[in-house]
């Protein structure tokens, strides 16, 4: 297990991981506003970004298109991932096994765990196996660690936020990726449970720039390590003014004012 | 993963896949109108036409048959399939392995996902390891990609056509097959969803020469690489004829009308 | 794939296999008419007729009696199969590898699939692992095809009978056992579904000589390649007689009266 | 597969197995009559009387005990087994695997079917994995043969038994133990279905020394190899004194007044 | 099998197992009252003391920080274990491979196993794969032995602990891992129950010292090994004060009394 900051993931101790898997796990309907979106090209141009540590895709637009751009963006293979099709119980099929991920040039792998639902135990296991197998070949390992189905009530709850970050430490994650839990305080706590664990906020659904950046900048506050954040870039029109606002806060400890300057 | 135009399925880019899984899919009442269609060698003559660039079939018909064909007929080995006895939530048993379907000397391999089934997400883990397979043999891989079950309330609707486009994409398969989404405006949406996985339309039950080959026009012009077509074709008394028509219309640019001048 | 009459369960492309796993399928119960039929070595001495082409058993009786009749007889090791004490819906569990089949010396090997079961799909994936490491060893394939469970409403009507017969050619066996549809008309659209995989008729229960004889006559005329017989073999007090008559009707042509008169 | 009187389980072609896995199966409760028989060295020590021709243990026993008994007593594992704390269907888990047996150094291997049970089939392909790693080291196996479950509503009716033992046989066991039919027309019936695979009762719950002496004799009478008894030997307070009677009417064709006489 | 005393868990043949799975079992609500303990450096500090012979941690604890501790603490790896979101019957996912735990540089291995629960059949299949491959390693093995589930109504009573004990030895624990059975008898009835295997009783939610003492001295008394501990320590303010009185009572054969005045 490298430190953290020895790993592609990190710039200086600090991560923004934009995560471009909308297309399997909520269809077209997240393209609709900035259709281009839809292309992978785009993304991949956008991943450019100095802000930008590490690109999270599924298997089959890594293999389609990571050849183009493999000198310049950093690849997060994301191992597991469902269409919202699906009626059950939260869960995630494995979709690329970690020895394809390496063939693909993968610097790191992603997986999915739903804590609290009917499948979690199935899920923890199919992690260990692609945990151990990352060890093997030295690829870090991020976890989306969303406590989700018939368990549990409140997923944003801090007490459920910082058990995410906690799940993910003991399970071997080297970063965790938990929901915002509302408050500075929330993923103070979520730092502290997650030990050596990284943490790192998802960006969830689109929101305005000072807010967006309030709430990151209240995360990092917190000792988190950064964001990863798809939504509220790719669904704006320029998504390279939020990167340039988001590289101030995460890695050059401006204010949210400073960085809302930065956009302009 | 080799660029699609190099891969056997290709003709200029294009694509006719012959799909002959009926037997299988839908048992002896798909071959009463036209009882020859039944033999298997009925089949296999007709997938040397031209406008022909592969044949669909379950790993029994290609070890009986493509034998004697495998000079003249592309073979596309259909890795999944089920009969409709089955009374459960969509699904699809694994009838042959990757393994297998290459020794048998098939040019590509088919696999079905239904989204939305309760057996999506272990679809879509079969989905994996034939994928994975058929890379190391550099065998191309085409999706039925049919979303259906209780996750999907109408399946024809392009929204749910673009959706599966875009599964088909983000899991890694070479060319998705879709049902037709009623418009060429669908079909454009689904292409689009579908990045560099190309999109072909299935052919779906019997129709009229002329509604047919102006479905397939759409499809064309909305940017689908061509069609998989089973019934359409091996219903017809004269199936030559149709695909003469095809011909004009996805490999020719032809008009529909121009088509239908073609098969007189 | 062998020729089917390079096979060792043909005899001039005739087939005649004689079934003996009711100990397992049915219990003591079938033996209780002919206690001595309780006794495998009474049927592996009938199984030295002429007119029998293999002799279909489980592992158990095939490791306890072939060695001492393995220059007579021919083994069709039968891989699954189930007692009728299960109150699931129809499956088999498979009792013995093909790996091992083989090592007892098996000729052939023999797999049911229950199609329209709610465990259909968990048996054709089983089929097929048992299927292709046959084709490993060159040991043809005999599968009993029986639609059965919730699926089927009645599983002996024609066109559920020629639905078997084709799945059992769409999934690789080289021989399909069904039912007898009741006339030879059904018969025949079984055998044309079944492309070059061989039809051949099961026994099912005690009847008749001559009605016996007529429904094989039947199958045989229809283009089945025989017969595959067990209660009524050794359920009666001379089952040498009856194979005899067998012998007449599907290797030498013979009408059912000369076959009854061959008995006398 | 040897002869049977070639096997360590074989004296004379009869048999006596002491069966010591009341502990998982039944708890503490089947050791507090005679406190010293929840002491594995206790039991091992009845087990070097010349009449016990084995000594099943689970695991866990065998690998703590054995190696001080190594040269005295005949070991049978037994490879699966459950608490009586589950409440599912019946079922057993299988502790232990034939690799692990083997270098614990058993003789030979035991294993529980129960026919009629919804695990029934998973239970009989887990047979399958173990009968047949267990012919390529050359382990005899016994077969628990208990029909149990949903599909069983009387487990000791003869016709019941008897299937019992075709089970046994049909699947591969070399021995079927089986519980007492209640007479010995029944067990004649048991050991006729069993073909070559030897029948052996199971003991039961505790009886008088009489009663159960007359039951084994019957069994013997009936064409039964022997016995496996548990807690009618290790819950009497001289388990020797019951041994030299069994010896007397296994192994030395005695009568029961004779084995009586040998008791005291 | 090495005999307990020579294995790492051992201090002259006693044994206490500072567990610390709390993060991943019950999540960060453990770690309130003392917020220093949620740092598995505190708790690698306190394993230090001389009365602790191993720590149980999962393997994300374990790859974090067990290499700066690794010549000063022993390490059990605990193998499974899950979140308390987890709705469904008692079950506990495999975290760790025995392959990686070596790897880790563990020197034994804990798994639970949930006897009672649905699922218990399954875990006593994962917990055999588990010890096998222990045992190849010759790494030893603890057994967290806790009947849950619809088959337990009282976890506590002297019964259900005792067959809690037996099953541990039966199925090849080294170790077991039991609760409290609330009496120096009840607990006598387990080690008996254990055979060869090691009882130590587990340390539960946190009370008072002399409670907590009496209870290990009762359990001493009653001829376990030890004591497995976690919330009892971390949560106190002073563990070292603790376990300089575990240390009197679990190896120097202290009274309570004594205990006590050694922690002043």
């Amino acid at each position: 297990m490298r430190p953290f900051d020895d790993t592609p993931l990190s710039r200086d101790g600090k991560v923004l991981i934009l995560a471009y898997d909308h297309g399997l796990e909520h269809g077209p309907v997240d393209f609709e506003d900035v259709p281009e979106s839809a292309d992978p090209r785009h993304v991949f141009d956008i991943a450019q970004h100095d802000a930008v540590t590490s690109l999270a895709v599924q298997k089959g637009i890594a293999e389609a298109y990571y050849p183009s751009y493999e000198d310049d963006v950093t690849l997060l293979a994301k191992l597991n991932g469902t269409s919202n099709l699906w009626m059950g119980e939260p869960d995630s099929s494995v979709n690329c096994s970690v020895e394809y991920a390496d063939e693909l040039g993968a610097d790191a792998v992603g997986f999915t765990l739903y804590g609290g639902s009917n499948h979690e135990i199935e899920m923890a296991e199919e992690f260990r196996t692609a945990h151990e197998e990352a060890r093997k070949r030295d690829l870090p390992v991020v976890m989306w660690s969303y406590p989700r189905g018939q368990g549990v009530k409140n997923d944003t709850k801090p007490g459920t936020i910082s058990y995410a970050a906690r799940l993910a430490h003991e399970l071997g994650a080297d970063v965790a990726k938990v929901k915002y839990p509302g408050s500075t305080e929330g993923m103070r706590e979520a730092v502290e449970m997650a030990g050596k664990t990284e943490v790192i906020m998802s960006g969830g659904s689109k929101t305005g720039d000072r807010d967006f950046l309030e709430n990151v900048k209240g995360a990092i506050d917190a000792g988190a390590a950064g964001l990863a954040v798809g939504r509220n870039v790719f669904q704006r029109e320029n998504p390279e003014q939020l990167l340039d606002g988001l590289e101030q806060v995460i890695y050059e400890e401006a204010t949210v004012d400073e960085a809302l300057a930065a956009m302009e």
